[in-house]
C-alpha cells in the first residue's frame, strides 16, 4: 500500500524536480502538486505538460497545508534555504530533497531539529537537457536513488520514501549521507574532474590547434562531462571538498604508477593497471 | 585524376585494412586486391564481402607484381616486419601503413633506404568491432587522414596518397611523424590513459562494491576506452613513450592544481579549470 500525499510542494521544478511531480502524479503518488520556481516560464511549462497542477513564484503561502516538501533546487541553495522552509511549512510536512551531495544537508537538517521530518535523497537520473521542458515521469524507471537516513530517522520515514521510489520504478539503496558522498566522489565526481582536467590539458597544449584537428571520438567520449555547468560543480567541490580530494590523491597514486611504468619499459606494470581497468570495466559494462 | 593502382597488397585484413581494401576497388583505385592475413576464416569474410579479390597467408608470394603495399598490421608487427616486405616487395613498389603512431615505422623506412618509396599515413577512424566482418568501405567518409612526409619524401608520393584519402571522402592533413606522434600522445593516448587509470582507481578504491552499485553515465562515458585492447595500448606505450609520458605530465600539472584549487576552497581557480576546459569542449563538439 502506498502512502499518498495530498499536497507535495516541489521546490524547484527543473528537470528532476518537474520529473518526480509528474511521476508522483501519474502514479497516484501525490493528489495535488504545487510547483515553486523562480522562472514563470519554466513553471508554466510544468503546468502545461500537467506535471504540475499549481504554480508560483511565492513560496511560503504555498507550503500551507503541505505534508510532503521536495527540495529540487541547486543542493547549495537546498541547504541555505532549509531553516526558512521549516520555518514556514506545517509541524506535520515530511521533507525530502534531490541532491547529488547528502552530508551537508542532513547535517542542516539535524542541526535545524528536523532528524525527524527530513530523509535527503539522491536520484541517480539525468541528461543534457534541463528545466521543464526536458522532464519525464519515466526518468527514475530502473535508476539507483540513495536514500541516505541516519540514527534519528524514523523507520517508517524511510520506507514511505523507499515505496515513493520504488512505485517509479527505481532501484532503492540505503546509506548513511557520509557514505554516499564518499562513493560518490569517486563513482560521480571523480569522472568530472578527470574530463575537467583532459580538456583543460588539451586546451593549454603548447600544439593546441594541431590537437582541436586530430581530436577523435575516443577524446570527445572521455570529456563529454566537462561540457556540464561550471556552477554546479564548483559548488559541489565546495560541498564534497574533502572525499573529492581524497579521491583525486587516489586518482594520482594509479596516475603516477601508470606514468613510471610507461617511463621505465615496465610493461608487466603497464599491462597490470590496464588489465585491472578493463576487469571493471566489463563488471559496470556487461558486453 | 586519380592513379589507379594495379596491384594493392593488404597486409593484415583486420577492420582498417579490409575497409581501406573494399573503398579502394569501390573507387575504382585499387584494379585487383590482395589481402594477406593469418586468419583464414577472416580472409575469407573479407574475400566473400567483395573487399578484396583475392586472399592468402603466404606474404612473399603475394608480393609480386605488387605497385601498392598497405601495411595495417598492428603498428609493432609493421615495424619488425617492414625489413622483409621490402626485400620481397617489388623494386617500383610504394608502401603505406594506417598504423597510429608513426615516427618509429618513418624511422624504420629511412634506415631501410625506402625514403622514397614509404608515406607515413593514419587514418583517424575506427570502431568497437574489429576484424573484416566489421569493416566499412564508407569508415573513412569525413575522417581525418594524417600523412607524414619528411624531407626526402618525394611530393609524387605525397599527392598521389592525397587523391587517394581524398577520394574516399578522407580530410588530408600532412605533418612530420614526430610532430603527429606529440599531438595523438594529448589528442588519442593522455584520454585513453586517463580512462585506464579512473577504472583502475575505483577498482582499488576501499568502497569498491558501493562504488560498482552507484556508478552512473557519467562514469562509463569517462571510461569507455578502458575496454579497449591492452596488447596494441601496451605496444603503443612503448612505441610512443616520450610524448605519451611528457602529456601524462602536462595532465599532472592541471590536476594538481585543480586539486589543491578544490583543497584550499579556491573557487576562482577552480572556476579558471572548468570554464577553460568547457570551453574547449565547446570548440571541439559544437552545440
Amino acid at each position: 500500500m502506498n502512502k499518498r500525499f495530498e499536497r507535495c510542494v516541489v521546490v524547484g521544478t527543473g528537470l528532476i524536480g518537474a520529473s518526480l511531480a509528474g511521476a508522483g502524479k501519474a502514479r497516484g503518488l501525490f493528489a495535488h502538486v504545487v510547483g515553486v520556481g523562480r522562472s514563470l516560464a519554466n513553471l508554466e511549462t510544468a503546468r502545461e505538460r500537467g506535471l504540475i497542477d499549481e504554480a508560483t513564484t511565492d513560496l511560503f503561502p504555498a507550503l500551507a497545508g503541505a505534508d510532503l516538501i521536495v527540495i529540487a533546487t541547486p543542493v547549495v541553495t537546498a541547504v541555505s534555504r532549509l531553516h526558512e522552509l521549516a520555518h514556514h511549512a506545517p509541524d506535520t510536512a515530511v521533507f525530502t530533497d534531490v541532491g547529488s551531495v547528502k552530508l551537508p544537508i542532513v547535517t542542516e537538517a539535524k542541526r535545524l531539529g528536523l532528524a525527524s521530518r527530513f530523509l535527503g535523497a539522491h536520484p541517480l537520473a539525468g541528461k543534457a537537457e534541463t528545466g521543464a521542458g526536458a522532464a519525464d515521469p519515466d526518468l527514475f524507471r530502473g535508476r539507483r536513488v540513495v536514500l541516505t537516513p541516519d540514527d534519528d530517522t524514523p523507520a517508517e520515514l524511510v520506507e514511505a520514501m523507499r515505496r515513493l521510489w520504488t512505485t517509479l520504478d527505481a532501484e532503492v539503496s540505503v546509506m548513511d549521507a557520509e557514505e554516499h558522498d564518499v562513493v560518490l566522489a569517486t563513482s560521480s565526481h571523480l569522472p568530472q574532474m578527470v574530463a575537467y582536467a583532459l580538456a583543460a590539458t588539451a586546451d593549454g597544449a603548447a600544439m593546441r590547434e594541431e590537437i582541436v584537428r586530430l581530436i577523435a571520438g575516443g577524446f570527445r567520449d572521455t570529456t563529454r562531462l566537462a561540457a556540464s555547468d561550471a556552477d554546479m560543480w564548483v559548488d559541489i567541490a565546495r560541498l564534497n571538498r574533502e572525499p573529492i580530494v581524497e579521491a583525486m590523491d587516489e586518482f594520482s597514486v594509479v596516475w603516477d604508477d601508470l606514468r613510471d611504468a610507461i617511463a621505465d619499459h615496465d610493461e608487466s606494470a603497464i599491462r597490470a593497471v590496464l588489465n585491472a581497468s578493463r576487469k571493471f570495466r566489463r563488471e559496470i559494462v556487461p558486453s
